[in-house]
């Protein structure tokens, strides 16, 4: 399609009314944009910097809770998995498997997605030029899978800090398939934890989603929230879902510029 | 102005009649797209990898060059200087002196520019988070200058790469002064003399330069060569001029996206 | 202890007969120098970038051959696990469960290796500041076990690229436990397949055994091999067990000074 | 010579007592540890952030109390140039001309201060790989000088935080010349004023130090002062003059251990 796509929703799974809530206002959104939207939501983060963080309701309760999103709003649903045994029962569900960053690697766990036959969305690793993402791109392929999406959400540099290397999607473009951006993480402060409002740099969403978005993606990840300070995860870094229309606005108008170039041959 | 302005010429001052031949087409490119042009050439390159390597005319020879491209043409000048005692002499015909990213924090370079009167273009040092191109800014405005650009063209990003931060825009824009993305060096490969062809990364003009529009930016520096693969300097990333005016379509549409929604409040 | 320990090794469990052989060679450097050694190899490399390479025998096949290391030389075992389930028939037999650097924030592994009350050695995550490295100590220390130990392997650095940054030792160190290097993993040069000669980058080895030793390190990680060239992971960068010997000699002495200096109150 | 040299004294010049009494301290110290000790100190400090910040008393008063400090105790003497034209007057009290890390790729300063016969120190820019430091050598042989000194300061790492990487002792040794670190800017925090005390970070001094020495350096360069959070630049980053001796001691030991093994065959 040549509409930008969004995949949003609350970073982790919370109570069923703040996920109807969402879900509800992004369904709204949706319709006035003219976008397609994925739910986006976390069953279980495995990778919290202390044992007594939130980390979801778990795979059962929480696949339970998307599966009533999906069943009201019609929406194609994304979540993470971290192991290899949880591919199969969320695939009954949820038709994006998600790959995190982390584990862009980890090939048991990339081959149990892909053989799922879901769609899997594989997260660009932190530690990884971006080329690299060839690979695992190539273990889904190689899985008897190609329904495929690689997303961009910032790369190390020093400390504690993220870039958004536009070079990056240059180079995931360059597989052929869909490129997402997700901006939410690019803007994380990794060291401060995310309940503290210096734990994200929301001052920055507009113009990397700007720069993300004219460098060539196809869909834009953004998490949202009905009051992102009280979020259980990711609370400094999450956008207040009253705010995700207007934020959207420029996006889909560079968005159409970018596509009418898109097949122009570049002076290079 | 609303219109994105370009900052454009060979790298080097060469022979007069390749820099003629420059100007001549972006006089017609500025024609056609409606926009305004900077001619710019060094007259000196004094940070060359080897004393062996061409330099440039000098301060006298080259500033008579860019004097009868002024001339002919009607363009504002642009070159940069490396030395205080340069300064002067220079402000005589060039309309906007230039401090190289590398000389961005010395004092006595700053002030004697400032002091001219003239517009000062200063690039974003290779070196400096972005944030603190405050403390130039503050130097030319305390020494009664506030006519002042500010350029990124990309960040020291492990050895011999750099990488273009759109978060950079971001600081650059909230000093409040024009700011110019420089996407010529930005694909420069340290380390590989530019004479050979691996020592540029033209791929990444396209992405970078709409990244860097999107991001905000106020004016495009594109250097342009009538034929770069003999260009005396950087002739792995100057542009063919030939290719410019299409080059620069997508930006001015991206460009006309991005002012338009420039004063609306973010949603942040 | 005050020596310098050893923790080595060919990279992947190959055919026992390699297996054998390096064991008695660092049995006889273990003698001849004094020093404790830690045999490790592992039986998964589930991070490979390829379907088709070689990934190991798995776990039950490797755990036979580590054991019949361990009856044979008497040597303690480490291995790295990268799923839950691997944790306690891991730790039947094998002494150090090692977290792959990848995996340092993954909380379910973490909690499962910690309790089985093996020693747990975590790999510092090339995406996290090192001071980060609490987090995983506290997730071990919160799930009941305080054995553990903390190995630098280097941080991102641009791309392709990892820098081993001597505040990093300095950091792990505060948390108390013992810091090991992996030497071996510093010099691999990621987006080059390791097969290939310049997947790695032997002539760093000493200059960054030295300055870790010397930085206050307790033990080094090095993987070694019979033939590198020949080995079926991590070609370019193992050790040919024959140089081994000579490799450790000024790192034993840099380490008698450092400990005898570690205890002094330090100018700062 | 076997042994490690070292290159201290105030950041800048301030009163004459202060530099009297730091010379004082350093010839004890260099007759106790029995080292060379070459008494460094700027005249001018050309990039400070601000313009009120002090820079120095000048060249002429400058100049005139190192010749003092020279007279009184016979240190050899090292301070930095910015402009060419300073390098032979300078170079006629000063035995080691330093060229500034932003300035190593400025030709016309190099060779200026190449031709004045002095020794040149040429301090590793933040932004240039360490290999690429044959570029800056070549120059000052190329204009019929081979006394030359590098010195490494810490390399760009992500924003506001240096890093120094063992690998660039490596390629600086290769090119034949001696080798220095310097401590003192590696722990600079730019971004935050120096005057600041989390301007730096002394806390790595000893493990950074330490490092260096063993990587193989031939000379440390750490700045010294009697009081530095009083001290008129890089109060957060001087050592108290007091802590030196201490500090210096088990560098000496890494050094022994170091130079022993220097020339023998390394395992790679």
């Amino acid at each position: 399609s040549d509409e930008l796509f969004l995949i949003s929703g609350p970073c982790v799974i919370e109570d069923e009314r703040t996920m109807m809530t969402v879900a509800e206002q992004l369904k709204e959104i949706s319709e006035r944009l003219k976008i397609k939207v994925i739910y986006k939501s976390s069953f279980q983060k495995d990778n919290r910097s202390d044992l007594t963080y939130y980390t979801g309701p778990g795979l059962e309760k929480g696949i339970a809770i998307l599966a009533k999103v999906k069943e009201q709003f019609g929406f194609p649903l994304l979540t993470d998995i971290h192991y290899p045994d949880q591919a199969a029962p969320v695939a009954e569900v949820v038709d994006v498997l998600q790959i995190p960053a982390y584990l862009c690697m980890q090939t048991t766990l990339m081959v149990a997605a892909a053989k799922t036959g879901r769609i899997i969305n594989v997260k660009h690793g932190q530690f990884l030029a971006p080329e690299n993402m060839k690979h695992p791109v190539k273990k889904i392929e190689d899985s008897g899978n190609n329904q495929i999406i690689l997303t961009e959400r910032g790369y190390t540099f020093g400390y504690n800090d993220l870039v958004v290397d536009p070079r990056s999607f240059y180079h995931m473009n360059s597989t052929g398939y869909p490129v997402v951006f997700d901006v939410t993480h690019a803007i994380r402060k990794y060291g401060i934890p995310s309940a503290s409002a210096s734990g994200g740099a929301r001052q920055y969403l507009p113009v990397l989603a700007r720069a993300g978005v004219a460098a060539g993606i196809d869909g834009l990840f953004i998490e949202t929230h009905p009051c992102p300070s009280e979020a259980l995860c990711d609370a400094a870094s999450q956008l207040n879902i009253e705010q995700l229309e207007e934020f959207m606005k420029p996006l889909l108008e560079l968005h159409a510029v970018t596509v009418k170039y898109a097949n122009k041959p570049v002076p290079a």
